[in-house]
C-alpha cells in the first residue's frame, strides 16, 4: 500500500490531486478498480481514460487527466514499471542449499546464493554472489553464471556455458546444446563434435523453453541487455549484438550475426551466415535470406525492405488498374 | 478383448454380421489386420476399404460394409474414439505421494490425488481431488490444479497459476513465465514486471513443450474445452475464448483476445492487441496483423479473407492472360 | 596434443610442410589463432586464407596452401570434423547409477549404462548396454532405448516409446506425447486416445525442446540416420524416412509420410495426410499443402517448385514491363 505522493516520488513525476489517496494495485485502464492506479501509453486506448474506474492514472500531459487525481511523467509506462515493481509480491527464493541439490566437490558457490530442490551442478562451475537457481535446475561442468543472475525451474546449462550478471533465464531453456552440424559423405551423415560453447552477456533476458546451441569451434554469443522471448531458437556460432529484442519464435540459423539494438518480431527467421546491421528491424514472419544493412525496417520472404515489400503487396491493386486500362485499349481498337 | 455386439453397445451403433466376432484392438484401415476393428471417416481412405485385413469396420452408411461385419453409426470417427478408449492399456499412475516428492506444509492436496518422484509443491497452492502430477513437475506458490487434472512429467508452473477441473498438460509446458515486456528508454530495455496470473478453463489440454505467459497486470486466461498442440506461444494477458482449437508452434502475441470455438492451423501467429471474432478459421502459416471478424476463413501473409488469398495466389495465371491480350493488342497496331 | 603429421594421418590426408608442427586446437579461417588448425569448405571463407593466424589449414587443393603448411584431403569438413573428434574434451559421464536415480524392479538394464541423479525408469523399460541417462532423464513403462545412446537432461519419453542404436537426445526433448486428436461433435472436442507409440531408428538424433508425439493407431516413425535439429514438432502418425535432415523450427502435421534423405530447411511446414517422394528439398519457411514427388526442391506458400517460386517472386519485374509496354500501346493510340 502507498500514497499517490509516493509513488509520485518513486516515478520522480507530479501529483495532480490529493497526495494522500491511497493505491494498493495496478489496474489496466479498460478494466480499472477502485483503489488502483493505472497508466496510459498506448493511444488505442485513450478512448477508456474517462470510464475507467481506477483511483489514479499516469499521463505524460496533465491536461489529460482533467479534474482526476494521477501523475505527469514524461515516459508513464516506464513510471507503470516502477509501480508495478513496487507492488510486486515477492517471489519466494529456497533459503540457501537445499539437501536435497548435488553440488559437486568441485563446483565453487558465492555468497547468499540459492538453490533450490533437485538442483545438480557439475564439478568445475562457479555460482557467482546472490544467485537463484530453482527447483531441478541442471549445471553442468565448467559452467560459470554471474553475479545476480536467477534460473528458473528446468533450465539446462551444457558444459562450458557462460551467463553474465543480473541473467534471468525462464523455464525449460537450454543452453549448449550441440549445434546441428553434419558432413554428409556417400550418403552418411557424419556428426561434427561441437566443441565451442556459448557466453551470454551481463542483464540478458531468455524466455521459456527457448534453445541456443553451443558453438562447432569458437563461442555462441549474445550482447548484454538482449532479450529473447519465448520458444526462440539460436543455432551454433550465431552472435547477436547488445540490446536486440526477439520476440518469440524466431530462429537464427548458424554463424548469423546480429549487430545492435536489432528487433526481431514473432516467428522471423535468419539463414546461414547472415549479417544484420546494427537496429534493423525484421517484421513478424520475415524470412531474412541475404545481409542487411542496419538502421531499416525489413518485411516478407524473402524479407525485403518494408517499402518494396508494401509494394508487392499492392500487386494486385496495380493489376486491376492495368485491367481497366487494357480493357480501354481494347475497346478503342475495336472500334476503329 | 471385447466382442462385436459388445463395441456395437459401446458406440450405440447397430451390429452388422456375427455379433460375437472377437476384437481385440483397432487398426488403421490400410494396415488392417486380423482380430481387430478399423473405421472409416476420412473419404480419402475409402479406396482401402474392399482390401483391408481388419476383421471388422465402423462406417456411416450400412451399404459401405458390403457383406463385411461392422458396425454401422453416425459418426465413426467418434465411435473409434470411445473404441480406442475401451481398448487403450492403462496409463501407470503414481500410488499416492512418493516419498521423494516435496510438498510444502502450506500446500493442500485433496483426495486421491497421486504425486510422482521429484515432484515439488510450494506454499499456498492446491492441488484437487483425482489429480496426476507425474515425476519432476514444478508447482510454485499460490497454484490451483482443479480435480481430476493429469500433469505430465517436467510441466512448470510458475506462482498464481489456476487449472481448471479435468486439464491435461503435457510434458515440459511451462505455464506462467514472465511476459515478455520491456520499457526502453534511452536505449535501456527496463524489464515490466509481470504481476499478472494464468487461469485455464475446464478441460483445457495443452500439449507438449508449449508457453503460457502470465499476465502484466490482470491475468492471461484460455476457456474452457480449449485444446493446445505442442509447441504453441500464449503471451502476456491473451484471452482465448472456449472450445479453441490450436496446432502446432502457433504463437499469440500479448493481449490479442480470441472469441470462442477458433481454429488455428499450424505456425500461424497473430500480432499484439487484435482482436478475433468467434468462429474464425485461421489457415496454416497465416499471420494476422489486423483485428478479424468471426465466422470465416483466413489465410496468407498478411491474413485476409481466404478467397482474395485466393485472387492473389492466381495473379500469375491472371498476369499470363494479360500478356496475351496486350500481344493481341500490340500485333493489331503494328498491321495498321 | 597432436602433431600435423599424426592429423593427417588420423583423416588420411597428405601432409604439406612440416609434419612435427605441433596442433593444440581448431579455430575458424576468421578467427584463426597460432598452434591451431583451421579449414576452407566454403568458398565464402576463401578471402580469409590469406591472412588466417592459424598454423595449419585443411583443403581440397595443394595450390590453395601456396607455401602454408596443411593437409590436402578429398573433403576438408569431413577431415575438420574427425580433428574436432579428436580434440573434443570428454564428456563427463555418470559413473554406473546415481544412488538418487529412481529404476523400477521390472526395468532392465545392460552393461555399462550410466544414470545420472535424478532419473527415473519405469516397469518394463529397457536401457541397453553402454547407454548414458543425464540428471533428471524420464522415462516410462515399457520402453526401449538402443544400445549406446545418450539422453541429456529432461528428456521425457512417454511409455511405448523405442530408440535404435546410438541415438542422441538433447534436453528437453518429449517423445511419445500424445498426438492432437478430437472428435467434434456437437461442439464438444472428445479426446481420440492415443494408443501408438514412437519408434526411432538407429543413429538418430534430436535436437533440444522438439515434441514427437505418439501414434493414435499404429506408431510415429523415424528412420534410421534422420537428424532432427531443436524445436522440431512431429504429430502423430508421421513416418519420416532414413538419412533426412530437419531443421530449426520445422512442424510436420499428422500421417504426413516422408521419403528417405529429404532436407527440410528451418521453419518449414508440412499438412496432415500428406505424401513427399525421397529426396525432395523444402526451402526454408515453405509450406507443404500437396503431395510432393522426390528429386526436386520446393519453396514457398503453398509450396512450389522451385522455378515456379521463382518465377513468382519476378511478378513486379514484369509488372513493370507490362506498364511500360501497355504505356507505349496508349501513346500511340493517342496519337491517332
Amino acid at each position: 500500500m502507498f500514497t499517490l505522493a509516493e509513488l509520485a516520488a518513486l516515478v520522480q513525476g507530479e501529483v495532480v490531486g490529493n497526495g494522500e489517496l491511497p493505491i494498493h494495485g495496478v489496474s489496466e485502464i479498460q478494466h480499472g478498480t477502485a483503489g488502483t492506479i493505472t497508466f496510459l501509453a498506448n493511444p488505442k486506448y485513450r478512448r477508456f481514460l474517462a470510464q475507467t474506474k481506477a483511483s489514479a492514472v499516469i499521463v505524460n500531459r496533465r491536461e489529460l487527466l482533467q479534474d482526476r487525481p494521477g501523475i505527469v511523467v514524461e515516459n508513464p509506462q516506464l513510471a507503470i514499471a516502477k509501480v508495478l515493481g513496487a507492488l510486486q509480491p515477492p517471489r519466494r527464493r529456497p533459503r540457501g542449499i537445499h539437501p536435497t541439490a548435488i553440488v559437486h566437490d568441485e563446483a565453487v558457490l558465492g555468497q547468499d546464493v540459492a538453490v533450490g530442490p533437485y538442483v545438480t551442478i557439475g564439478p568445475g562451475s562457479e555460482i557467482e554472489d546472490g544467485c537463484t537457481l530453482l527447483d531441478h535446475v541442471t549445471i553442468a561442468e565448467n559452467c560459470r553464471v554471474g553475479s545476480g543472475s536467477w534460473l528458473h525451474p528446468f533450465v539446462t546449462l551444457y558444459p562450458q556455458t557462460t551467463l553474465g550478471h543480473h541473467c534471468i533465464i525462464h523455464a525449460g531453456t537450454v543452453i549448449g546444446s550441440d549445434g546441428f552440424g553434419y558432413v554428409t559423405d556417400r550418403e552418411v551423415h557424419h556428426k561434427i563434435p561441437q566443441n565451442g560453447g556459448v557466453r551470454l552477456g551481463d542483464r540478458v533476458e531468455v524466455g521459456a523453453n527457448c534453445t541456443i546451441d553451443r558453438g562447432t569451434i569458437g563461442d555462441t554469443v549474445i550482447g548484454a541487455d538482449t532479450k529473447l522471448d519465448n520458444l526462440v531458437h539460436v543455432a551454433h556460432n550465431v552472435t547477436l549484438g547488445r540490446g536486440c529484442l526477439v520476440t518469440a519464435q524466431v530462429a537464427f540459423a548458424g554463424s548469423v550475426r546480429v549487430g545492435d539494438f536489432c528487433i526481431f518480431a514473432g516467428q522471423s527467421g535468419v539463414a546461414p551466415h547472415l549479417k544484420i546491421g546494427e537496429r534493423a528491424v525484421i517484421a513478424a514472419k520475415s524470412g531474412v535470406t541475404k545481409s542487411l544493412e542496419g538502421g531499416k525496417t525489413y518485411a516478407g520472404m524473402p524479407a525485403r525492405e518494408i517499402r518494396e515489400q508494401n509494394r508487392r503487396d499492392a500487386l494486385p491493386t496495380q493489376m486491376e488498374l492495368f485491367r481497366k486500362r487494357l480493357e480501354a485499349v481494347e475497346a478503342k481498337l475495336s472500334k476503329e
